[in-house]
């Protein structure tokens, strides 16, 4: 039994407020536990300068933290000094939303899909994740509503699970303190079919047995298949 | 009248959450209107460089908005580019914020606050004032708490508010719409005893005959004092 | 008597010596005691991205301090870290000069004003304001010089003054050594007329009461009449 | 067959140049096919901040593409604006390294590992770790040598293979032109004795199959044991 | 005769406003023609890191310029972009200042030479280094005046000049019409003993015969012991 | 003799491998004793701001090191903070390769020239030149080829080499601690009819006698001759 009285393998409370800021077609706070995320979408007719000529759209993600989002130390903001982990989830969640529809549906169009933290307590990126599918969603709608796109292209759901291994035991979306006791952290991100989308996997103070990370992989294309049926409720 | 029903001098409904966030010892979440901004506060054992060997502690803001928080398009984060105005409303921040203690009563120690819009909605600079004064006081009380500093310092609250000039019209705390259309600006700080912290009168569209300016200063005093009780109900 | 031998309510000297540059259209090094900020102006055919489509014309401000201009100690340039106290500053400025023409008169150009402080002895932002009106005007001289604007649009002239309140007395254009000891700064930028332009008033170590207040700005309308006539007269 | 007549489940040739460098106490020219990676490490004495106070020591790494490296465009230098992709790859070769070695057995010192693309043909994250691990292991040995840690701890030897799926074959070691067209891209770090270290699959243009990214992993396994006894020759 | 009615080989007026700056200990206004480059020197007890642990002081320049200092266009600040060209000149500046003292005299001490154009009309890296030697000169002896250095070290007075190359004329000190046309550009800095200290050829347009380069060489040497006296009647 | 048994005029082994990387129309690694520079060089139809509308077209070269390439501590990369004396020999390289041949030729393109330094043992900036000359005239070679221009313009091809002064002897190319010793260093990049391109001396320790500068920049062309033949033998 887990310090919050979880079983190994539940998630903890999850809960979305959608259309939370009424300036953006599409947002959502994203909670999982202690850790809220706010996610926001907005699109512009621009795309980047490599799909010029092309007949794509283009869909990409920011990710911080608000400097008192941490119990530690208060967050540097990036005016000095670029955080390179922000750099890396972001990347990180931009991928994971590009799956998620036909890029040429929103030809000439980019989609900004942002995530900042506001309370960190583990598991941000995939709370960015989970909560800025719903934030996108809204915002393809808007587009339609908005009549810059035709028809709501097909969407793919997807969401994200962070699941760690400590002391050979299989641990669900860590909170901070189990996250930092962790021997390794993987990070599944896969969609309402059970397909992978991505998968992080670090190791930094212990490898992983294959056998174990298999059954990782298992566990959280289950647990994704739970969280996108909440997000699809409020769509 | 105004469009969202108010008369001219009436503020917009102002609330707090405070201790918003978990993780840190002061927080608020303050909302004017539709403009909400998430104000924390911590502190740390080390002062501003200018400081060392003299009895002074220090208090610092830093002010941002979130890349979802207006309505018109996308606000840059400043990752690539520092945004000027934040620097000019953090550096007024600030300022007010270090009369509301004698700032020998923190020896050793700085105060960092974090001013972050999550929606703008016109009187962000205020409304940032007005929680960051709320979380501030909470983070002194940690001090004391946490036996860093003896005793909760006598602290002067203050509140800001935004005054504009219309057509020669004198209208409290604009939102968006009314400041973009306004001749005049001019921000209050002012104490619980009427006093003056600081004024920022700007006159880009046209000047401020002195009558006038007086009478905007007078009242903003006055809805001041409204504002500090509902913060102080909070303490 | 203060140590300079002026009266509370007496300005340091004050000359300027215009078109001290010859590369540009509008110049002048404003002396304000021993302070020296060269002010400089040039327009060029374009406008900023905010006024595309607009029939406005744009005036915009930086301001520096040269590496030795103070005492105390060496100024860092700004190319590895952008100094904050200059970027508000410079708004102010640009804010103050923008109100002395009608923008549409200089329809697709933007004039970009210059201070740089050769020589600090307080009051830079003030100095920096006067000299740029000279500097200014000039230059809009310049503009119907260069047929590229067809009449002198009618000129609100404006000047700056600093007020500060030490021990419950007003004392009028501060030096530095004035300066580090007043409890409250206040800087008034108004017009011919007497009409306010801007206003900042900083409260640092003690707050300003309301009459007071009034007071200081009474004076500072009255001081600046005195100053744009010194301006005028090399116009 | 693939173009370069290779199956698809084989690697492109691998070589090393084991002290490339004269001046750095382990370095490598690391190259698979055409893509050539320069790795270097150092050794120096000193921490980053959160390791102070502890027993450990620290590695860390750093990528980049040298500007001639790419066919298609000029890589801009870093300079001006930091490239996201190269921290994101440099934090993957970073943590796949801090798993090879007890950070304890060089308490005090940081080894700076430097990964600089010469030319890029696909895989050049997978070729930088692969370097990378020899260049490392050259500098552990120096450190004996030179006397500043004790005992050559004991290494995990570990190396990186990228494996791409185009058209539901699964193509070992891509070359660029591969790489381009694939669906998905899963890079795997795993150890000499088949346990996992990292694992990155992104799924942009499509999403991966559960049991078809097992049979990656797998294949990504055995691959990397033919690796690493290569880079154990060299020791 | 040059458009000025100078002779090809005579010298622009030259000046020195030497102790131009209150604030500094050392510092010139040096005017060559229209050129005028503001130089200030001050000194702080400190030095760079290669220094540490050695008995060496250190001279360092930096060179900028003002943003109206040219007619062309406006000289961007350095806030966004250093630009290159000034870090090429400052570095000349800088190497030819330390070769005039021995730096073991002011052991412990860096001396900061700051050269910022005010107005540039050709030679202004030239005016540079005539200037800041007046103004590093006073700053060493204003050393010895505050005691923190014993006696005045012997000092080896340099200048500076400009000498180009146009349609196979030599032509002295050029200024910015004439610099614009010429083919090639020689920077000689040389010592009152007509030793060279650096000497900087560009041949962007036309190489350069051996036998001009000499006789340029030899009559800049003759032209700067001509500067180096009206520099020393200030001392 | 010196301690690698050369003589005083003796050059290092001098070699290029030509055409090193696949990716660019022209490369070559640079070695001169164990000093090695990557050069690559690739052409854009671009020019800067600068030359629009003019007939020309234009040549820029980077330089950098290889955070390994040194030996006494790691190079930082410029990511933080540019690195001047990079801007300084970059500018120097620039400026040598655009007498090479007639501007005019490339009209409407821009060739980008990098230099990278893998191993530095002194000289770096002149091993840079010598295999930028090489990578320049292949890339010319293939803009031919890939008929972006007509016909093979005229090549002046070029030569850097450094001469120090030590205890008044003359020492050419200076390997790195030849370099640290030397009380002055002399930088002569010429051209194969013995004519001057650019020289850079400076003297940091020592001042120079006229009569020995002259003699090393004798020296250097003839120098310099004998490394254009063995540049020519790749072309």
């Amino acid at each position: 039994m887990r310090k919050d009285n979880r079983d190994n393998l539940q998630l903890r409370e999850i809960s979305f407020k959608p259309d939370y800021i009424k300036n953006v077609p599409g947002s959502a706070l994203s909670r999982q536990g202690d850790t809220i995320v706010l996610c926001t979408a907005l699109y512009e007719e621009r795309v980047p300068p490599f799909l010029k000529n092309s007949d794509k759209g283009w869909i990409q993600a920011e990710y911080s933290m608000l400097p008192g989002s941490t119990g530690n130390q208060r967050v540097q903001r990036e005016r000095q000094r670029i955080n390179n982990r922000h750099i890396e989830i972001q990347r990180f969640i931009g991928r994971a939303l590009r799956t998620t529809i036909d890029l040429k549906k929103i030809e000439g169009f980019t989609i900004n899909v942002d995530a900042d933290v506001i309370q960190a307590d583990g598991g941000t990126r995939c709370a960015a994740i989970n909560g800025s599918m719903l934030a996108l969603a809204k915002t393809i709608r808007s587009m339609v509503y908005d009549t810059v796109i035709r028809d709501i292209p097909p969407i793919l759901f997807i969401a994200a699970v962070s699941i760690g291994i400590t002391d050979n035991e299989i641990l669900v979306d860590l909170n901070y303190d189990e996250d930092f006791k962790a021997d390794a952290d993987i990070n599944i991100v896969s969609s309402e079919n059970g397909d992978i989308v991505e998968v992080q996997a670090f190791a930094e103070e212990s490898i992983i047995p294959k056998d174990i990370f298999y059954k990782v992989v298992d566990i959280g294309i289950q647990k994704n298949i739970e969280i996108i049926e909440k997000i699809k409720k409020y769509i």
